[in-house]
């Protein structure tokens, strides 16, 4: 579409205001405010170091109000659900296990209360919790059902004679595990149990329950454990708790969503069991939300220390010259680092849409008290999902390969990359297994969201697939109208359209997660009709096709809203930059599953080369442009507690001193111009 | 070729001893004497505490003879090259700290002093040195440069009148950096320098120079520094060595390969300068091969891990079914675990072939004395590089995808894969940065071995490209004639083969290769005629291709060996079930880089389909032989060290019994057949 040069003078500040959005007052405030040096991490120091150190910051946290502003108003509070999950974001570039203790005690546990609880449950706790003064757990994983959460075994049995329930663990497998607050801070958990009254099972509910008293020992029947060190996080306290016939009593129940009433009657404005189930769960998605964001705050920060030492790190001379070459100018280097970059500002652009649209939805629901739009719901725990798995797939890889792009020094805990790398390692698989969160999103897709709900208690059979929705309709993001436009305009012939054609790009993305999606259904139908194939098997054989449709669902999702926030950019110098960045971010992916498209004839091999070639001209393009581009996430220095990074004099006259001097006393005139000048690539 | 269904009663030993090869007797010493509990990772020590018992482990492996084996038999050795990297694979298995603590002690440290010093050094020094009563460091990268180490910065200047040389760090980058055994142990250090003497640097030569007395005080002119906590290995002490003119007596240069007289003339039978630094160099290749076997037994280990609990962790039930699937039955579990498993496998294969390789070049010359072959030293060289990057990837991705495959537990390190991640990390990027040595690999092939050293000068002309050999001709590796034969018995339309036919994946590999190199030669060739651009971007244009190649390069020599494995098994179930896993691991690699097949004309897009419908018909066939492919990997219980593999009588109950209820007190009657029945995949 263009191929208008960029102009070198692009101001950071600029790109910054589009990057911080809707809620850039909370994130200027968190950079002014948020400078407390024990909010970074500590090199070195014991888990037992770091748990105290964690816990003194969250409280610290709670007392500057950063942490509560989802809460509701008259508790003081700012109902702005929105502006917590981006301070959580912001909380994300210090230490994480402050990040995740929060994301427990405001997220998880105060969430669960807010969301689930009654007015009187808010009136007894809500303060407490938002104060930090009463630490909680959020207890539904358990040692042997982490993602089929439906099928917890911690049972809650009512029994009218006491009016308590009885919260029991029948088995070591049911315990609950990888509780952050457990091992050390908790005093209260809501603990997630099969609810039982009356001899019938309503399903998993959630009730508030002390696990320890105010000298911090466990209270009767509970046994705490801890899960002791783990990769990363080691300020967050995860522990273990099983129950031993432990009395609660009958309001403790959140009951929001089904009540108990004295003789143990079960009442429900939701009948169906799952879908009341995956209603108390939907309420939860801040969450992920919030985990998506994170992972994006520490992938920007390893790219900000990555982009920088490579672009003050030399190695190896240029032929026929003394001047070692910056790593950042090795063309495999610009490979690594700058299609992550270009990703990192998609996965930017896609995390500001959704958190918008939780912050609309839930506000509408919970300040402003209306009904819940369903489909706008489901759509929005879609998006979560998709959105948590790129987010943190992304961080991981990225993360490692910025370790690795900083060779030796990157390994160094000094240089910050090891604690991301090691902190955010469980976000691929916490708050969600990103592979079954990667077959809801899937699932979404199968059944097409309007009649999810309707739906889902056929999907056990295997009737549902011929029943399924022929036309797939494919849900647009926001700027529809523009997206639509431009796809429009791509003529039928599109094999002979330029490759930096925004309209051809969006066309590709759109027609593979539609062409996936349909060969999908078609297979599920084929085994459907396939006689004497397992019900189990017929899904299994169509798992790894399954899951690739929704990852092109989800790559689809972040170009638009790239494209989006490419368009409402206002400042031109600023906009040519992006939408060089939103070409690397397209055609990267794209060539990534060059062979699908090579498959599925949308590529020739002719031009399948081009888009490799294309990206290499994009990066070399963009390569005077790597630091504006980390300059605009406008990472406070004080905040980035890497080593490699600091302006001590010693080091950078060091440097400066290395460039100059060709080498050391050279006398013997062999040295220039040998074996190593093909030996060109960056590394430690 | 064969269809033959695998055998379901393989007998893992039988398995087991093909893996075993050459040095079976020093793989079953270590299995079975290798069983100190300290050797094992402590799970929440601190650094220092890891530092005490990893050098008290290392103290004790030197009195067990086993890491020495590699040494001559006059000082207590077996000169038994082989068996002491092979012993160094198996130690790997215990605590990494310990493998890295032992390849410097004795594979760089006593490696350089025996390979680079003379008779009257190896007399003074080596007998300490085995006995670990002499910790030394091999003090060669610097702060500013680790991969050009040609251009190290330190000086060690000859002063005729003192006998001495005056070994100086001039500025900060200058440093030696990441030196294990600096920080805490090492008394001695072979530190590599630039050699000055009569006005003229020789180029970069090695000394050994004491850095600490026997109190373990700095010597005089001696600056330590402890590179502090890293992302792993918390046993190995790495520091930072700088010299303010530290003089060093004459007779202590290691002085086999450059000599210089009381007057300061410098004689060396190697005449080119640059020559003669990769000659000592390459007389180091064993710290590579040593890595990359370590890097497959940290790979082996968290395979076995992540198979096994695979095997019992259960996760959503099938429709209609009250018994929830073992994840290892989910087809994209599969995808993760076997394709990595049969990589792993011909990972080891290939490692074998390198060692046996090694081993008879370095006997030859050390302990036959007969001259270098330049040839096979320098084929050994590019194929410990190559095997170095391919092992150390693999182990990465693979540690990190099993860590992700057993969920929630896998992030605790009490199930070891958190130390097994951390811990092998930096292995991509020390020993040679991989993009580095997939650069030194690309320049061997494009000169071709037999000219490599004559041509070694001329790579800073642009003049090279025209000259380089026209003709690209295979290298072929072990069972060469069996792989001819199976490449020429494939018909000229291959596109009719079948794909299990193993001809046709050898020929697929070696066409690649082929065509690869040619094109990265054509291209090269051209940017040479192009006038007005700079030498470096002719080289810096081509680098992701020239990578790409050195890649393909690799891939072929492992599945070769893989092949010529499979040919020598005589077990006819075993080999059956090595000839399918051999399969898998040609058709997922042609998989992964399937765009390149297609754009080249290799594949049809009918056969690309029909590739990744082939893999999934294999995964599904080795289902059943995962347990028996890593029992084969012969790892002791008592290596294991994690939690989740370990036989608790109450954990295992509590598993059989979680399997065994359907579902505590289950009245309601709607929860089976509901909308998690989709939700098949694994995760925690």
């Amino acid at each position: 579409m263009t191929s208008t040069p960029v102009n070198a003078s692009v101001d950071p500040k600029v790109l910054q205001e589009v990057l911080d959005g809707r809620w850039a007052h909370v994130r200027r405030d968190a950079r002014e405010n948020l400078d407390d040096p024990e909010m970074l991490p500590v090199y070195g120091e014991t888990m037992q170091e770091a748990r105290d150190r964690v816990t003194r910051m969250s409280k610290k946290l709670a007392d500057s109000g950063r942490v509560v502003l989802g809460f509701p108003k008259e508790y003081g509070g700012q109902d702005d659900s929105g502006g917590s999950v981006t301070s959580i974001e912001m909380v994300a570039f210090n230490d994480l296990s402050i990040m995740v203790k929060t994301g427990v005690q405001w997220g998880l546990f105060g969430g669960a209360l807010q969301l689930l609880g009654s007015k009187r449950q808010h009136d007894e706790y809500l303060r407490d919790v938002m104060s930090f003064e009463l630490p909680g757990c959020f207890a539904m994983t358990e040692t042997g059902h982490g993602s089929d959460v439906q099928q917890l075994r911690t049972t809650c049995t009512y029994d009218p004679a006491t009016q308590c329930f009885d919260l029991h663990t029948p088995h070591q497998a049911a315990r609950k595990d990888y509780i952050g607050n457990a091992a050390k801070d908790g005093r209260m958990a809501v603990v997630f149990a099969q609810l039982i009254s009356q001899g019938t099972n309503h399903g998993v509910h959630a009730w508030l329950v002390p696990i320890r008293d105010e000298h911090g020992n466990p209270m009767p029947g509970v046994t705490i454990g801890d899960d002791g060190p783990k990769a990363g996080l080691p300020g967050v306290d995860n522990g273990r708790l099983s129950f031993d016939h432990v009395q609660v009593p009958r309001d403790m129940l959140l009951d929001r969503y089904g009540q108990v009433a004295e003789d143990g009657t079960y009442t429900s404005s939701i009948e169906n069991e799952t879908r009341r189930f995956f209603t108390m769960l939907g309420t939860l998605v801040r969450g992920r939300v919030s985990v998506g964001g994170s992972a994006g705050s520490a992938t920007k920060l390893a790219l900000d220390i990555a982009v920088r030492y490579g672009d003050v790190r030399r190695q190896f001379a240029a032929p026929g010259e003394d001047r070692e070459i910056v790593i950042n100018d090795y063309l495999v280097h610009q490979r690594k680092l700058l299609p992550a970059l270009a990703k990192t500002y998609a996965l930017h652009f896609a995390q500001g849409e959704l958190v918008e649209t939780m912050h609309d939805v839930q506000t509408a629901v919970h300040v402003h008290g209306q009904e819940i739009d369903e489909q706008a719901q489901r759509e929005l725990e879609s998006r979560a999902a998709g959105l948590k798995v790129a987010q943190t797939a992304h961080a991981t890889a990225t993360i490692q390969m910025c370790r690795e792009a900083c060779g030796g020094a990157g390994y160094l805990q000094e240089n910050r990359l090891p604690h991301l790398k090691a902190d955010t390692d469980v976000f691929t698989t916490f708050e969600g297994d990103n592979t079954v969160l990667l077959q809801l999103v899937a699932k979404g897709l199968l059944t097409g969201y309007r009649d999810a709900f309707g739906s889902l208690d056929g999907w056990g059979r295997v009737g549902f697939v011929a029943d399924m929705v022929r036309e797939t309709v494919l849900e647009r993001t926001a700027a529809r109208a523009l997206i639509q436009r431009l796809v429009d305009a791509v003529p039928g012939r599109d094999d002979e359209v330029p490759m930096l054609d925004r309209g051809w790009q969006l066309k590709m993305f759109e027609f593979r997660e539609k062409h996936s999606l349909e060969g999908a259904i078609r297979r599920l139908r084929k085994n459907a009709g396939t006689d004497g194939m397992a019900p189990f098997d017929m899904f299994n054989s169509v798992q790894d096709h399954v899951l690739t449709t929704a990852q092109t669902h989800i790559e689809r999702i972040v170009l638009e809203a790239f494209v989006a926030g490419v368009d409402r950019t206002e400042d031109e110098a600023a906009k040519v930059l992006l939408d060089k960045l939103c070409d690397l971010y397209a055609l990267s992916t794209l060539e990534a599953d060059k062979a699908w498209f090579l498959e599925h004839g949308r590529l020739t091999p002719a031009r399948a080369k081009l888009l490799t070639a294309t990206v290499n001209q994009l990066v070399r393009e963009l390569r005077p442009h790597m630091i504006t581009l980390v300059d605009a996430f406008a990472i406070p220095a004080h905040w980035k507690a890497a080593a490699i990074l600091e302006e001590e004099p010693g080091r950078q006259e060091a440097m400066a001193a290395r460039d100059a001097e060709p080498r050391a006393q050279n006398g013997g005139g062999t040295v220039e111009g040998t074996a190593t000048d093909l030996d060109v690539p960056p590394g430690q």
